[in-house]
């Protein structure tokens, strides 16, 4: 008998409606290959939420080019997470909804929400994290409840999970990321002539930019990441205040001529270093040298390096940075939560 | 109070005389941070064994230069695994004996030995996966216990890990690998111009390649490795007979000067690929673009790209692989399996 594995989605954006999808088309492979029967019950938005179980059309739902939850016969508005929440049922809270990096809402009331009711948590958003990260392991801790992130770092690129668990009895010496596909893209751009403000509107053209682009290209986006890893590997608990952080707004073709003069280039790297126990994480556009091990990670590719004492340096890179791939790392992490 | 990991050491060649330094050295920094208490209690090698855990001597020992186990005054003659097996204490076997690959002995033998009463496993030895795969993970399946062998599976890189963990959910289309420093090595060399001889007897001098290389640039070392990556990631039970191998013997100076002005290079690739379910594996030089996430692998390093489904190229490249860096890969699956 598979593993009933009740899942609830907050957000609705991208990320939330390809986990649905997702959710749906892997079905059948997850529960042959690892014995869990994967079940969206409900989905969230800001404005009201449907319950999926028990809707006959939940199952055509996943299916249709427009996936609006508010067409489904159970939508319900003014619903509340909590409203469903309390039960006998004990799940996964997926957690897509925007990241807001002040506050941390509306992830974090709902992350704490399911805590305090036994579900554990696969996120995706950030801002609860650069918020109140300790709190949230905390709560976590207590009751003996997994609080997995890997859609909020670098998603299919496996970050979390070579810090902290390939990487185990290694002592982290430095961490070295290319964690945000956006601004390598651009800074590629520049590379090749283009200048920042040309380089940046192509981004927006193609996509890869948003309209307002301002965390990825000042930096907080890799800045989020990175503040995460960190705490992961090293057990601290960093805020995103901790974090130094530069943008590439300053960047310009003649930057990236000089540096390649010097057989270098551009690219905005998270870094953490230590000295002794004491950790300095940044993030800055950095010349790195060809012997770099980030040096040819191009384009909207992401990928990082761990810097190890007994591991030599481990570098991984690659990894889908669509909705797509953000909610198939979401998926392997409740995978992982009930292996 | 942190939990008593009891661990028998079998074979005492360069890698187990590295793993039981390390756990000496990594002793307080595991028990601080993962609540361990990693205690070596025995080691064997072929003619006998000598137990550590009430041995006065064998704290310094750990830290003497030639750590030969006869110099102890617990060392008995003839003392075999099943002899400190039988009793109350449960925990890893550290197994790291020279491998046949023929008869998978002695390794085969202790682990049986060791699973039938209720010991773990981490090992770096190859020979008995070689010949009894599904076998080995039956046992230790029908008694709840862990079987790893990170160690034997391009040890500090975590080839593993990443198939097992990293990509749950995703379906693995294709492997590629290249998983011996050894002959990658060499294959840099014949780029260079040296005849294979001449990049052989260098590599024998430098101390990369064996006196006897066979192992390596017949491919079987890579094919090995190919051969449980493959199981563990796509869940089948192929013996190394499975697999076709080519080695490196044939390649020339001017093969890799041929694959040069078609922009690519000779790499020895351990290979999977996928025609729905039914899986090849093979190993065979293989001339790769320069696109092709290993093109820049060189020297004695060694890299694993994983063609998935949902999350993408997810590429992993580095760490350390001499006795030292397979050492704390064991170390690694050790906590792991506590944690």
């Amino acid at each position: 008998m598979p593993k009933q594995v009740p899942i609830v989605l907050t957000g609705f954006g991208n990320v939330g409606r390809a986990f649905l999808k997702l959710a749906r088309e892997k079905h059948a492979f997850v529960r042959e290959r690892y014995g869990l029967d994967l079940k969206i019950v409900a989905a969230f938005r800001s404005t009201g939420g449907a319950m999926l179980d028990d809707n006959p059309g939940a199952a055509t739902f996943a299916a249709s080019p427009d996936l609006k939850l508010e067409t489904l016969p159970t939508w319900t508005p003014g619903l509340r997470l909590v409203d469903v929440l309390d039960g006998s049922l004990l799940g996964v809270l997926a957690e897509t909804t925007p990241s807001n990096l002040k506050t941390g809402e509306p992830g974090l009331g709902y992350m704490h929400a399911a805590l305090s009711r036994g579900w554990n948590i696969a996120a995706a958003s950030k801002g609860a994290f650069s918020v109140d990260f300790s709190g949230l392991m905390e709560a976590a801790r207590r009751q003996s409840l997994f609080i997995k992130f890997s859609g909020a770092t670098a998603a299919s690129l496996p970050t979390l999970d070579v810090a902290t668990i390939s990487l185990s009895g290694a002592e982290i010496l430095g961490i070295d990321g290319i964690l945000t596909g956006t601004t390598n893209h651009i800074l590629g751009r520049l590379e090749e002539g283009l200048t920042f403000d040309a380089a940046l509107r192509e981004a927006q053209i193609l996509g890869i930019a948003e309209p307002d682009p301002s965390m990825d290209i000042d930096g907080w986006d890799t800045a989020c990441k990175l503040q995460l890893i960190v705490n992961a590997a090293m057990g601290t608990g960093l805020t995103l205040g901790d974090l130094a952080v530069e943008g590439i707004r300053d960047v310009t073709p003649e930057s990236q001529r000089s540096a390649r003069a010097e057989g270098k280039i551009l690219k905005l790297i998270g870094r953490m270093t230590r000295d002794g126990d004491h950790l300095r994480a940044s993030v800055a556009p950095i010349a790195i040298e060809a012997s770099h091990p980030l040096y040819r990670v191009h384009g909207t590719n992401k990928g990082i390096a761990f810097f190890t004492d007994t591991m030599g340096t481990v570098v991984v890179t690659g990894g889908k940075s669509d909705p797509r791939g953000t909610a198939a790392s979401m998926m392997k992490d409740i995978i992982n939560i009930y292996r």
